[in-house]
């Protein structure tokens, strides 16, 4: 049994509380809108995957226990459409939630164009929501091969490979099997991983905490590094290859990630080693041309400053502290995607094409 | 008035417990050389040239306190070498300690042979340690004064510069004043210093808990950054300079100092900023041709799974917990001492001319 971050059954939606794990394995309910903004602000959940199904599946709850309060459906449609909009304001990097609000309000105009009941509206749009849980794991079991089989093939005659991730893109961040941990998850399986290095992830420690947590669970040989030692790791042990997720990546293949990913690119970059983005299309936004586009999100300091409740940097410094920062196109071997590992540059044409 | 980690007053030593700040300013008493060894290898005193100044005054003060307990000249000096050597097995990475037990055991050695009393020669080992203190302090104020002239001229026509720096290297880890932060305290004191970035330090957190500490009691214009923000600030603000200490510089200029430096070096080679080792020549090793040679420490696994007495990680995971890595020459713009900078290349000739 895998982990389960997000639980949908019977209209009721509930999430692991990641800011509790692994010391506690705590799950909320999520009953409408406003706690879906909630926990996905405060980073109780968080993978740019897992935050548009969860915004999503808030919605889906607040009208499965809410649908006798609508009158008509362009009350309904107009409601739906505002309340995703503002789930899109929790956190701006990744792009998911963005895609996801506009994808579905645009179903709901055509649902209350069509003659259907507004009880049937409410039931289509619950099970669009349902359906993005469904897709993702079907998505990342997908991302997983293509990438593990490319790892593989780029080393040939070398059948067991080591490899790097940064932050959580596990079950954790998505609806299950993760996207870069989906790699590592089908490079395990295929028995082809010697080790997997995960990074600490500071200053939320995704890493330490959560990727650690799922890699001890699925009895996958790992060892935990801080951030600061991916090129010294590179220059003594022999890594096949760095493995990241994705919050957006832009149409010429510009990739926002988790803080500390551009260095980790440097870094293999310098020690040539290559460098995958693993994410699904829904990461992938045509509409930016370039990563300077993307709006990147500044968390707040007490997050650096402050660990497990106790104040660890001297009082009175000032912080800097974005959540995410760009990797240029340049340094990316390739984007693993549903649809295969795609270079940078052939982005554009094949999103386009399919 | 500067913070002061080492306090030596009529044959008493005291140090700062650098466990305990930034919360806690309290002084230990270090009364002979176990003492030493404890409060160095569990790093209350951190610090290449600190560790090596510490060590020596805890023999000098177990000297002052027992100076009656030796009846004769050679036994002083057995006791005295071997002492020293007992200090250097603390922690194996600085050359600082090494060297020092070198050379006091040789004016140890001489003392022995000279026509001088007993309690004579006790007196000149202690004055030797004496002088340390007070040397260290002189040798920093120099290395300030040439690092900071050298990113000033290097940015002809820019008055105002921003540097980043790694872990601690000030008044806590020298006698005083300090290296690569003596080199940040001269660009601020010489009105030329916009901003100085400094690196959390995991898993210690020297940068967040003792040089931020620093920078605000001394009032420079300073900001934290996570350690994994290296190459995304070079990259979204102008940085003249990555200034940092050493631990050990070998002959060809390769430098040992803190895990992370030699990240923050490949990230500043990739963005073309110059990379300053700043360090007194205490801290070079003419005896080791190449960085490989140098012994890096590994620390203790729960140094990095736990933050102030808190299990961070996920139980059960495996961590590599190097406390050092090693900078090759190639990437160092300058190593700055108190002759000077120099050219890794010229490091060899300049020293033995000396």
């Amino acid at each position: 049994m895998t982990l389960q971050s997000i639980s949908w059954q019977d209209g009721k939606l509930q999430i692991l509380d990641q800011l509790k794990l692994p010391q506690e394995t705590e799950y909320i309910a999520v009953k409408n809108v406003n706690d879906g903004w909630q926990v996905i602000n405060k980073m109780q959940v968080r993978g740019a995957p897992a935050i548009a199904i969860v915004g999503c599946l808030s919605l889906a709850a607040e009208l499965a226990e809410a649908k006798s309060t609508y009158n008509e459906k362009a009350q309904l449609h107009k409601d739906v459409s505002s309340k995703l909009e503002y789930l899109v304001s929790a956190r701006p990097t990744a792009v998911n939630m963005k895609k996801a609000a506009e994808e579905l309000s645009n179903v709901s105009k055509s649902l209350c164009e069509k003659s259907i009941s507004l009880q049937d509206m409410v039931k289509s749009i619950i099970s669009w929501c349902e359906k993005m849980l469904e897709d993702d794991v079907n998505t990342n079991k997908k991302i997983g091969k293509f990438g593990a089989e490319a790892i593989i093939s780029s080393n040939e005659g070398n059948s067991s490979v080591q490899v790097i991730t940064h932050c959580n893109t596990g079950s954790l961040a998505t609806a299950g099997y993760g996207t870069a941990l989906g790699v590592i998850r089908a490079l395990h399986d295929m028995g082809h991983l010697n080790k997997a290095f995960c990074t600490e992830t500071r200053p939320y420690n995704q890493g330490a905490r959560l990727t650690a947590y799922e890699l001890v669970y699925e009895k996958i040989p790992s060892v935990l590094i801080c951030d600061s030692m991916g090129a010294a790791l590179m220059n003594s042990q022999k890594i096949h290859a760095v493995v990241v997720g994705a919050d957006r990546v832009t149409r010429n293949g510009d990739t926002a990630n988790k803080i500390g990913t551009y260095q980790l690119a440097v870094c293999a970059k310098h020690h040539n080693i290559p460098f995958y983005v693993c994410a699904p299309t829904t990461s992938i936004d045509l509409s930016l041309a370039h990563g300077k586009d993307i709006p990147i999100e500044e968390r707040p300091h007490k997050e650096m400053t402050d660990v497990a409740g106790t104040r660890i940097a001297a009082p009175g410094i000032s912080c800097w502290n974005p959540a995410f920062d760009v990797t240029p196109a340049e340094l990316i071997t390739g984007i693993v995607t549903e649809l295969g590992v795609l270079k940078p540059s052939e982005l554009f044409k094949k999103l386009q094409d399919n």
